[in-house]
């Protein structure tokens, strides 16, 4: 047992003082105590806030960020930005995938993310071939995420189809196809391989309605009930418009109207993006406890369209953020610009007002940790006994938060300036980022080099 | 004379190697040449481009970034926010000021800007008397620019009213407050004792036509052409829908129109905002040689609404950028979001392309570049002779810019990340930002916390 000490901490009822952290050999804390004494303890260097679950990262798109901001003749779209993905992701090798993994994650503990949920479709060698050991491409992400300190939840991809109604897929997506059992054979490795790992869960991502039918999806759910019934479900849906034209053409219903049709969900589903939902489906699927998965840097990069936050919130509906393409790694960036969005839109201030806490920064940070722990379907997002002790310490020496304390010091990390003001990370109990820098930064950045010169 | 040398530089025509700058004594460029020799230059450690201008900021509204994230009852909107900053404005002193636009100026350097336009609103005492000195908080904001080493473009504001026909000024915009004559007499007296100062210039800023008349705005333009034809005249417009109902009420016509129709608007004019533009006004604004100061993350912030940037564009309009508030101080998080919020409102990407250039990034750098050096009325914004010294050295072994070279450089640093990857900053041929930091930034640092905690 070793204990660490916060002169002001976020706790679940709110900012507390003198704030006395237990945390067990298994790296989750066996108590929180308020008013407490510091000796013996550790003294945290400023205000300890909750590490901010990553709900959704492709590892691999963070060597390709910034690559596809050219103007392509046409309609530039999604479309077009996913064919540069495809020819990027054509020469990837395992080593690849774990150095650009490694760096990645190095970049999301730095800026306050301590736990990310890996949704992994890259699975099989450039012929299509699976590796000699199916999960191979799934070690080298786990590894990355382990050397590093990471929490993960591993969300392997279950991609079967290039498009609604099980259409055959494209050449370019020959490295992410299985079949059910192939699928089932790779999760239950996995589930295997890491069951009792407080800092590894596995669980499953259906790509798209475009790439499973309904008859494959409930196969693999079902089999899933079969070992973990509360393992989380991701998948994305309703990104793009076209995507909802193709559903409606291909069942007659809108994509978020199909699911809930179709499937029971429920608090271990997340949908990621739901950009596209009309007002029905919007509070259907908030009112069945989804956690909406949004990555507002990533929907804006790729034109998708802004996600109908207010109706969400008015319904109800949980959400958490993820980095996504990694065009940004950071939860100031996609709190700030999910609130910014809705201001652009609707012309006014503070959008996103939650029940009675005035502070749109803090309310922002606190929806996000409580709507990521639960997709991430690991105990975390909270300084509370029983949770894993996922800890960011502020900078509040930082000129940025002069004077700023409790909610509004919130306010400010969320909405002013550029700096990082994330100075200690903590995860499972260890420190991992120390006055602003990881141990092996430099080692991994330069295996990250490596891979993007053998890229070319 | 001394000398700098780049392996790489991004100059008018585009990316050049073994590139040698020559710097006069005064500051300037006297020279810039390619595939020269190193020998006898200090060798700059990265890729050099031209330094950001700035130009639009209202320096002390950097000490209340994050103070208004809360959400007010009833219809939050910009109109609450100004209230917040009424009241804050209220209890500053000109040390307070001064150490403000210090630690803010130090800020903008480290991200890349080389130049500010100061956009000064806060004239007198808090009665609403002025100074002994009338220039003491021009002084003062000037003062720290000099210290800190920025350029600066200082355009003291003229604020007679409070609303459309000449309304009188509310008790909270006392210390705002000038006639023509006096106003006048403040910027002589700042344009003489800056006379022939390279880092120096000094503009007129009429606030918006909400606070001067017909009369007074062509008695003060008329009275600035007289002394300096050239100098540089920026106002707020069509910012808020309201200011435009405004003003469809007092004379019958939106506020650009007015404007187009009332004075001869040139390339000194600056229309800051100009958000909410009829298709016919833009294009008639963009005509006129007008450049449109954009500040996106204020404008997202405070819930203005979109500019029509396509519209502008395919008109030729020119456009530079303004961290306005300071909730941000980064020109690649204003470049970025300009271009998002297109993306998101018409979902489809790279929005901003710029005649055939196929990067988005280097197109919104260089356009930036190009507009914000015109609003200023200085030789900045290009790295060649006859321009000051103002380069930006990045830091290509940062991993964002692994691999990344050329155009696509300028891509990875508007489109990637969110670390800062200025390395180091030249402003006038000095060296004011070395390996990130500022000689000065822990003193400047200790002052702004000082003028907070007083602040209370």
């Amino acid at each position: 047992m070793t204990a660490l000490f916060a002169e002001t901490a976020l706790l679940p009822d709110g900012w507390a003082r003198d704030v006395r952290f237990e945390i067990a050999a298994d790296g989750g804390f066996a108590g929180v105590d308020t008013g407490a004494a510091p000796e013996g303890a550790g003294r945290l260097a400023g205000p300890a806030i909750p590490g901010m679950p990553n709900l959704h990262s492709h590892a691999f798109q963070r060597a390709m960020a910034g690559l596809a901001e050219r103007a392509d003749p046409g309609d530039d779209s999604f479309w077009t930005w996913r064919r540069v993905m495809y020819d990027f992701v054509g020469r990837l090798t395992p080593d690849h995938v774990e150095a650009i993994a490694a760096q990645l994650y190095v970049e999301m503990l730095k800026s306050g993310y301590t736990a990310v949920g890996e949704f992994h479709y890259l699975h099989h060698d450039a012929g299509g071939a699976p590796y000699d050991d199916r999960c191979e491409m799934s070690h080298r992400v786990i590894s990355a995420a382990v050397r590093t300190g990471i929490g993960i939840t591993h969300l392997p991809v279950l991609y079967a189809h290039g498009g609604f109604g099980g259409a055959a897929a494209a050449e370019g997506q020959r490295r992410f196809l299985n079949d059910g059992e192939g699928f089932m054979a790779l999760v239950e490795d996995l589930m295997k391989r890491h069951a009792g790992d407080g800092q590894v869960r596995v669980g499953i991502a259906p790509h798209s309605l475009r790439a499973v039918t309904r008859e494959l999806l409930a196969e693999v759910v079902a089999a899933l009930d079969g070992i973990d019934a509360a393992a989380p479900i991701h998948l994305h849906v309703a990104e793009q418009e076209r995507e909802v034209a193709d559903c409606l053409a291909w069942s007659g219903m809108r994509p978020v109207d199909w699911l809930l049709d179709n499937f029971d969900l429920s608090p271990r589903w997340c949908a990621v993006h739901a950009t596209h939902m009309s007002d029905a489906e919007t509070a259907r699927l908030a009112r069945s406890g989804t956690v909406a998965g949004l990555c507002p840097t990533t929907e804006a990069n790729l034109g998708d369209g802004l996600f109908p936050l207010a109706a969400w919130l008015d319904a109800g509906g949980g959400f958490g953020v993820g980095s996504d393409s990694h065009v940004s790694v950071s939860p100031v960036e996609e709190l700030r610009w999910l609130e910014y969005g809705q201001r652009l839109a609707r012309e006014r201030r503070n959008v996103a007002a939650f029940g009675d806490a005035p502070s749109t920064g803090a309310g922002l940070w606190r929806a996000a940790l409580a709507g990521g722990a639960q997709a991430l379907g690991r105990p975390i997002g909270a300084l509370e006994a029983g949770c894993r002790a996922d800890i960011v310490v502020l900078d509040a020496d930082h000129p940025l938060l002069a004077g700023r304390a409790g909610d509004v010091l919130l306010d400010s990390l969320v909405f002013s300036g550029n700096a990082n003001v994330v100075r200690d990370v903590y995860v499972g109990g260890r420190r991992v980022i120390a006055e602003g820098r990881h141990s092996g930064e430099d080692a991994i950045a330069a295996g990250y080099r490596a891979a993007i010169a053998a890229l070319g």
